[in-house]
């Protein structure tokens, strides 16, 4: 899509009419970047939705209502927190989630099966509903289309910033918006970043469409990033469109193509910010395999070299270790001919044909000193490709990671759970 | 098998009767622990053999021609070295492995085939011929019963020390020793670890009944342990039985059970030496699956939680977060109802049915700071059990294994390389 076609515009998930939020703080998140911790995104109009989650066999409570609502209807409002991801804790911990839905809705004026709940932070210890449940009308009374940004902050747990993204194209001579906030920054921990994706649009698109273009979308950005291997308990990406443009979309309509390019982009950059913002981690590299016979034999090449430990410690020295490289894609259980391999790392031959190249050590060093690189093996196999965007591993994310004991100690001793 | 009835011998692979060793330093290894980097073991008398390689499709080349002598007969001697993998090294590298097999062949009166060679260190580079093809008739010249030891010097690259287990059993009243000398400390990486075991007795043991003891005692031994999850090219595992103590052994005849008792209780022990001296790590944790519906599951349970990086970051710690180790149970690909999920950690129990228990957080806490400890995951979904020793992620790992750059540089401007 040529670039005078979409805008970037500010406003985060209220850029797009008809969508407003607040956010609030009760306590319930660690201290971090922000104290807010409580938020809730509202469509003034009746919307259709779509959504993915987690595909994790233990599945947070919220998770769980999320999607049997999203099951039985469109969803109108999503109440989220960070603090605690509200999982392994069992029946008692889906009870929660309801009784959130529930609140709200009857605040707003709406069914319960039409708000979804989204939390992230400690897995197992339980929700406190003792501090967010009396603050639930505040929430819901001080809404505005001015308050995307703090529904940014409010999300975000080990993030160093609010990952926002919002975009602007033209249908029929009429604005179309597509707003969203993201949070995520490891795949999962007790207390830190589980992925969630808030999306709004003032497109009308009819649920079947929006529900196969954001799955299309999530398959090709979210379903392709790894920081760490650790797939989360609570990851969400949920869409609302709600028609408040006055634009409606649908295939073969006119701005179908450019509406889907724009919300597809979206998505791509919220993956992207997340990669980028992996905890402790300092390299954004592209992992593209080509020549594969089968898609998922370029799918398990593509993931067994962005999450072995030993090529992602070699990147986080800046060492352009090939050799690492081709023993991931030897082990990552596919048809691989050794003698066919061929290795570029940021667009230098550094593998031909199984073994090693001409090109100068010093001159593959220089590149992989850049904060991004791609690496792109051929397998010269077939024809299928596959793309994961990915971190190093670095000693400040295991130190990290080492330890939420004293916290999460703390969160028990607290009162917060009960 | 009651302890009076095996003993701890020294002497390592040359414990056993009829083999004799020698190992020179060539100057291929960087200066590590030591500076031995050829080796070489060799039977006196006629041997059956058995063995066990890497099943990473990029395999080094000194796997196949190994692979190929054992496919066609019985080894006899293995030359070793370290500081060079011989991987991804292609025709020449394959051609290199033959070429020294030969000379020790015709040094010690053999065909090539009953030589097998062992290579570990830096992968993609050509393997420096013209420092050890003058040194091979020294190597096979000062052959000596006394000189296991200085083989699992010269095997050893990052690993903190030697690794030798031999033992001797009694059968019909004569002596049968197993010696063994292993190298391993990641599971793969340019310059460093990949695993090597080499096993020597001196019983008799028919070939067909050597091969499919050495394979049932791998299974339960080498193959149930994972550092960083990286699978090298190069792991391999030789064992040679010579009757050197006028002993045979087959299903059926006496000691045969106290013989395979042994056999695996040295690769047992090897393999947690490997684990216990893991790169840079500071436990060793033996996770525990039992409850699965089928061992498969079993299998995926255990590994997923032995390789999650969140897992084992939280192991460095000495945090006790069920929450964590419950999360990779979820993502491991097995059928898991959550609501049916223990976890036990350190003898304590930290989870039931999905949930947190009363168990004081110190408690668990305290437990973990040790420097083993086991964890006990029941699916309660079925009977079938699987087992991986593993160990925690360290900063101090990663740090390790930022860059070998400067090495790998350096050999290459060196000349080691032609």
């Amino acid at each position: 899509m040529a670039e005078q076609e979409m805008k970037s515009v500010k406003g985060g998930v209220t850029a797009a009419k008809g969508f407003v939020a607040n956010a609030i703080s009760c306590g319930i998140k660690k201290p971090t970047a922000t104290r807010l911790d409580l938020a809730l995104v509202y469509s003034e109009l009746p919307t259709t939705s779509a959504g993915t989650f987690t595909t994790n066999r233990v599945r947070a409570a919220c998770v769980r209502v999320s999607q049997s609502h999203l099951k039985r209807g469109d969803i109108r409002a999503v109440v989220a927190n960070s603090g605690n991801a509200n999982a392994c804790t069992g029946a008692p911990g889906v009870a929660v989630a309801r009784k959130e839905c529930a609140i709200v809705a009857k605040q707003l004026g709406l069914e319960p099966r039409e708000v979804a709940v989204c939390s992230t932070g400690v897995i197992g210890l339980p929700m406190p509903m003792v501090r967010i449940e009396p603050r639930l009308p505040e929430l819901c009374s001080k809404l505005s289309a001015k308050k995307g940004h703090d529904v940014a902050s409010a999300i975000i747990t080990s993030d160093t910033r609010e990952k926002e993204v919002a975009v602007e194209i033209t249908v029929n001579g009429k604005p179309v918006r597509i707003g969203s906030c993201c949070k995520g920054a490891g795949m999962i921990s007790p207390c830190m970043a589980t992925m969630i994706c808030l999306i709004t649009t003032d497109a009308a698109v009819p649920r079947e469409h929006l529900d196969a273009t954001v799955h299309e979308g999530v398959e090709h950005s979210f379903n392709r990033i790894t920081i760490d291997g650790d797939m989360s308990t609570n990851d969400t990406c949920l869409v609302m469109a709600n028609g408040a443009s006055g634009v409606k979309l649908a295939p073969g309509r006119p701005g179908w193509k450019k509406f889907t390019a724009a919300l597809h982009h979206v998505m791509m950059e919220q993956a992207k910010h997340i990669v980028q913002d992996g905890e402790r981690v300092t390299k954004f590299v592209t992992v593209r395999v080509k020549g594969a016979p089968t898609p998922q034999e370029a799918k398990r090449v593509a993931e067994g070299v962005a999450k072995s430990s030993l090529v992602k410690s070699s990147w986080n020295g800046g060492d352009p270790n090939w050799g690492r490289i081709i023993h991931a894609v030897g082990y990552s259980g596919t048809r691989v001919r050794e003698e066919k391999v061929d290795i570029d790392i940021a667009g230098l031959p550094a593998c031909r044909g199984g073994m090693q190249t001409t090109t100068k050590s010093d001159d593959l060093r220089d590149r992989v000193q850049a904060r991004e690189f791609e690496v792109l093996i051929n397998l010269n196999m077939g024809k299928e490709e596959y793309v994961v965007y990915t971190t190093d591993l670095s000693p400040e994310y295991v130190d990290f990671n080492r330890s939420e004991y004293a916290y999460w100690n703390q969160a028990k001793q607290d009162g917060l759970t009960h």
